[in-house]
């Protein structure tokens, strides 16, 4: 089925309208359409405007504060907790990882601990924040409990994605943005949509049986850490997840683990939380604070370099340095367009029609 | 093969007689003896004493300085880079994680990257120095090359592990402590020990095929990152094993990815060093930079109980608290004694009469 395609303007022009009409200042539209749609570039196309819709019946909810006091409860010489106010993580993160950024310029890094927020878009934009100021970036966020730690049948973790971005001189910088689970959400709605089957080791039935069935967390099955099973690891994606729900929430006083808001509307929020909205953690490292950033990153460029050109397995294969693909795309959807899954159109159309507008 | 059991007393005594012999100061032989031991009463048996001889014959070709002269070359309020001058890592990683300790007391947090380092036993020991100051610890580390990344032949890779410590109130603290690899190199030993093979995941051939043999990575063969394959996210492996390696040694100045010196003496480190020794990485977090310390332990209370509790597949089995089984294996050492493999025991026997000490 082939998909039509947009161009980022088109998207931009929509997305800031939708933004605007449900109360967001024009500032915080602008910079909300910016993050969502970074994710359709990079190519990672469950985490853009096929969300869209999804924030609006959050709104619709009263679990999106779209006019947010986004503001600093408690500091330190390199960290804050920021109280997000109920707003869009669209907007709630790019806010915190500034505060990290400023706390790095003084004191040589700057982590930031965030309550009260909602879904942020890719990591990896909050991430790649601090390379422009010579600095590494981080991002993690907690999300709706769809992971089975290993051996639970109950589900009580994210998909709990980790940014690492890492500045280098000539080269593109090195740019990780994954989820702690074997595979993320978004590559099962793929499946979902082509109607085709998952690998062994991706999900579980609800009770916790091995399954392909790429919709069996819509029937309580479970995402699996990183990993797959305990043989291979699962134990260690399960550390990764847990590590980015405490860093994420248990710091910073959101919700955590089983407690966090769903993030489809039709879910009620858990009736006891353990803190307010979602939590997300961020932060960066000035590059000097360590060693010369020149130096730095010329070793980055030899690193990349090295890593690049490794001999490989198959001969047409080639050693993938973390951020080349979603780059390599950005470059392509910025000149050819943006496909948009019919479904995703259809629904987009659909939101457009609610508020007036064309799509 | 039952295997003969020692006390704490005897191992240690053996231990910092040795260091002392290799003409360590009576205070860094207490604290590499310590560091190392950790490790057997962890039930972490491939760091601890069977790895004593190994840094001995790296001593003997010159590769390690009993007497380093372990400074901080670079810092800022939330940084230092640490030259550890050619030191045992058991010795230069708990004096960079104090620095890391200090470092948070004033500015928050503390990160500390070391270069010209050596191996430093069990990452967890580090982290967990952060726990009685009611900080978060964190503790990673490169190591030599064994892992290829996705789709390469080639071993540019050490299993780098990542360790992080988490407070808790009534609770054991969180304690994850892993390598970021399928399974740890100790792991394949111990297969190796028993002839029994290997699953598929774990290792490859030399030319990059599925393998079952432990003993591949000793003709060319490499350890797979977490994950086990493309499918099932050994991409994402890759990206925790370089983020290790270039937070330990892009940001310190040490050696980095196929350039780390092999841990083994008879093999010579590269001819074409990028920077000094081996590298590693140290984080320290006061928990009341972000919020009260009560608040966040009684939450990490809540949130390991309600974990611990889940529903699981089989009924016999229990969601793992990362660092219960090495808490309780250290409990049981500590009271019943260490048994001691008897290949490590004669490889001892042969150490102490090198140095006319008795084993």
């Amino acid at each position: 089925m082939s998909e039509p395609v947009y161009t980022y303007n088109q998207l931009e022009h929509f997305a800031l309208s939708i933004f605007e009409k449900i109360g967001c200042p024009p500032k915080d539209a602008k910079l909300a359409t910016e993050v969502l749609l970074r994710a359709d570039l990079r190519g990672i196309d469950s985490h853009g405007i096929a969300r869209l819709s999804g924030y609006v019946r959050l709104w619709n909810k009263k679990r999106v504060n779209s006019t947010p006091n986004i503001r600093i409860v408690h500091e330190s010489p390199s960290t804050a907790v920021v109280d997000g106010d109920g707003g869009l993580g669209l907007v709630v993160a790019p806010a915190a990882m500034e505060i990290a950024i400023e706390k790095a310029k003084v004191a040589g890094t700057g982590w930031v601990s965030v309550k009260n927020s909602n879904h942020f878009g890719i990591a990896g934009y909050h991430a790649m924040m601090a390379l422009k100021h010579d600095m590494i970036g981080m991002a993690m966020t907690n999300a709706s409990p769809l992971v089975a730690p290993t051996f639970s049948v109950e589900r009580l973790l994210g998909t709990n994605p980790i940014a690492v971005a890492i500045p280098a001189d000539q080269q593109p910088p090195f740019v990780a943005d994954f989820a702690t689970t074997t595979a993320a959400n978004g590559k099962l709605e793929i499946l979902q949509r082509k109607n085709l089957a998952a690998p062994v080791g991706w999900v579980q039935t609800k009770t916790g049986r091995p399954s392909t069935d790429p919709n069996e967390t819509k029937s309580g099955g479970a995402l699996i850490p990183l990993g797959s099973d305990r043989e291979h690891g699962s134990h260690k994606g399960f550390c990764l997840g847990a590590w980015v729900d405490i860093f994420s929430a248990v710091l910073s006083g959101a919700n955590y683990g089983p407690w966090v808001p769903p993030f489809v509307a039709f879910l009620d929020p858990p009736s006891d939380p353990v803190g307010e909205g979602i939590g997300h953690f961020f932060g960066a490292m000035r590059v000097d604070a360590f060693r010369p950033a020149s130096e730095f990153k010329s070793h980055m460029d030899n690193w990349i370099s090295r890593f690049r050109k490794a001999k490989t397995i198959e001969e047409e294969d080639h050693v993938i340095i973390p951020g080349d693909p979603e780059r390599e795309m950005e470059e392509l959807r910025r000149k050819d367009g943006i496909p948009i899954n019919p479904k995703v159109v259809q629904d987009l159309q659909e939101l457009a029609t609610t508020f007036s507008l064309k799509f």
